[in-house]
């Protein structure tokens, strides 16, 4: 899973972060959550290609998270795209995301298909399996957890010559799970492979405050985006607006023993030291949490989060 | 009169340049002119107040002129806007506009009028007077002509002294167009006073192939501000998009008597050296030439166009 974000503010943009969308590729398809605007160009700087996002997910329909939905799809058929895009709102998202699609005189050569999403729904997506649910903001608010299937175990090369099988086709198939003979010996493939590797599972989170939903669907993640709106300073305000401070959202993660966590929606009030003591503030609850830049490349492993190699040299100051 | 270039592309955003808007300031307020997706953070990237803009021309309603507008409406409202705001577009613009400043769940604390403008429309905002006109594109696309109040001449306080007119309050009248009497002589303000200064004049024009209207409407203008989609080569595509090439723009430059010919629109297919070369054939037709890029800032005065001191240090590359 390769997790790439294009914008990192909130409600709008700064010199430093544009207004929020996040890449999540997984193989060669990309599922976009969120699409502020300006994130068409900020695709730009990274080596993404904006052909291959399959479906974007919208998780509430305040501007900062959507605004940059037409743009983007315009210039997708203007480059020709031929596939049909899937766009995934909330409850009572439709009407407005198709008023936003279809605002001004453009033409699109591909299909659209706009969905509103009841509560708990779950879809598969190729090797992908996705639920969302309804968090709490002031308007209706998704997240979204993308959970990749079990892998098989590693095969164990040694332990299979150790046992006699020559290297070459009975080594495939092993690997694919089935039984092979040598020299009148049955080898099962659980003597070679090593136990299924678990699938990783990605959990975005829209705009809410602290609730048992996002505490239900973020449990056990390996990496949860959260939104960090306000720091604990502020914990009023971000009560009044139904949204979360960085100290809210460490204590999310290490309720639901998520991994990483990854803050993003930040507010154009902080900058610099601000943005560091929200950092420091988090990690005294959890660890492992990081407050993402915009551009930020990073690829989830078995060894962990690591900065992606694909990350674009030739990017903006910020 | 200045003049601000916050986005030059065409079509969709590229690296060096975004789509299209352009901001005139004279004295405090600001009008834009076009509001291309990321407009706000571009002007982020200027010394402009977002505040102090008084009304936006939308020339047309494809998506890379105003798919801007929501993000910045909502961004004044965040930052609590009061003033009114008028949003002005050509005819069978106003249920488009109102349409995608409608989508999501925002709030504008302040007023928002929408007009469409009829063909060959005149009104005053202060001391300018601005015109509008219908151009020839593939949907309805509006020229805008802005036109300051002509200026008292200078005030020729030798010849004053000379006259026998003492420094101080008589002067102020003199200026202001008063007789005054001085030892029984009568001093006519037309004895003292230079010729009255020509209000300048801009015109911006939305997409369009040369017509007409455009040389109509920008008779004699200071500065042209025109589309140059295509180079010359391409100008059978020009043709058939409804849109100018480099020369054609100069052609209509030339034509029209207009002093400066600024280019903006310039299709994504083209960057360095190309740009290069559309100007320099550009500059055989039409001397007084420029293609315009991100984030040039120019100020019209009596000696010509030069760059504003006011522009900001740092910004973006490109």
């Amino acid at each position: 899973m390769r997790i790439v974000f294009l914008g990192t503010g909130g409600s709008f943009p700064t010199k430093e972060r544009n207004v929020g969308s996040v890449a999540l590729q997984v193989g060669g398809d990309i599922i976009l959550f969120d699409c502020g605007e300006g994130t068409q160009r900020q695709l730009l700087y990274t080596t993404l290609s904006f052909m291959k996002i399959k479906r974007i997910y919208i998780s509430h329909l305040h501007g900062d998270h959507f605004f940059g939905l037409p743009g983007l799809v315009q210039t997708m058929g203007m480059n020709q795209r031929k596939d049909p895009l899937e766009i995934l709102g909330p409850q009572e998202s439709g009407p407005h995301l198709q008023r936003i699609l279809d605002a001004g005189f453009g033409f699109n050569p591909f299909e659209i298909r706009v969905r509103e999403l009841a509560d708990w729904h779950t879809e598969t997506e190729g090797e992908l399996t996705i639920t969302n649910c309804q968090v709490n903001h002031t308007v209706p608010s998704l997240a979204i957890a993308v959970q990749e299937k079990d892998k098989r175990g590693k095969f164990d090369r040694e332990k299979a010559v150790e046992l006699g099988v020559p290297p070459g086709p009975l080594f495939s198939k092993l690997t694919n799970g089935r039984t092979v003979e040598v020299d009148g010996r049955t080898i099962e493939p659980d003597q070679v492979m090593g136990p299924p590797r678990k699938g990783k599972k990605f959990v975005y989170c829209g705009d809410t405050a602290p609730c048992d939903s996002i505490r239900e669907i973020a449990k056990d993640a390996d990496v949860l985006v959260y939104e960090s709106t306000f720091a604990h300073e502020l914990e009023e305000k971000a009560k009044d607006f139904m949204h979360s401070t960085n100290v809210q959202a460490a204590q999310v993660a290490k309720e639901c023993n998520v991994k990483h966590l990854i803050l993003n929606h930040i507010s154009p009030r902080y900058s610099g030291e601000d943005v560091q003591n929200m950092l420091e503030d988090c990690r005294k609850v959890h660890p492992e949490t990081h407050i993402a830049s915009d551009l930020d490349d990073l690829v989830l492993t078995a060894e962990g989060l690591k900065e992606s190699r694909e990350k674009e040299q030739d990017h903006r100051p910020g």
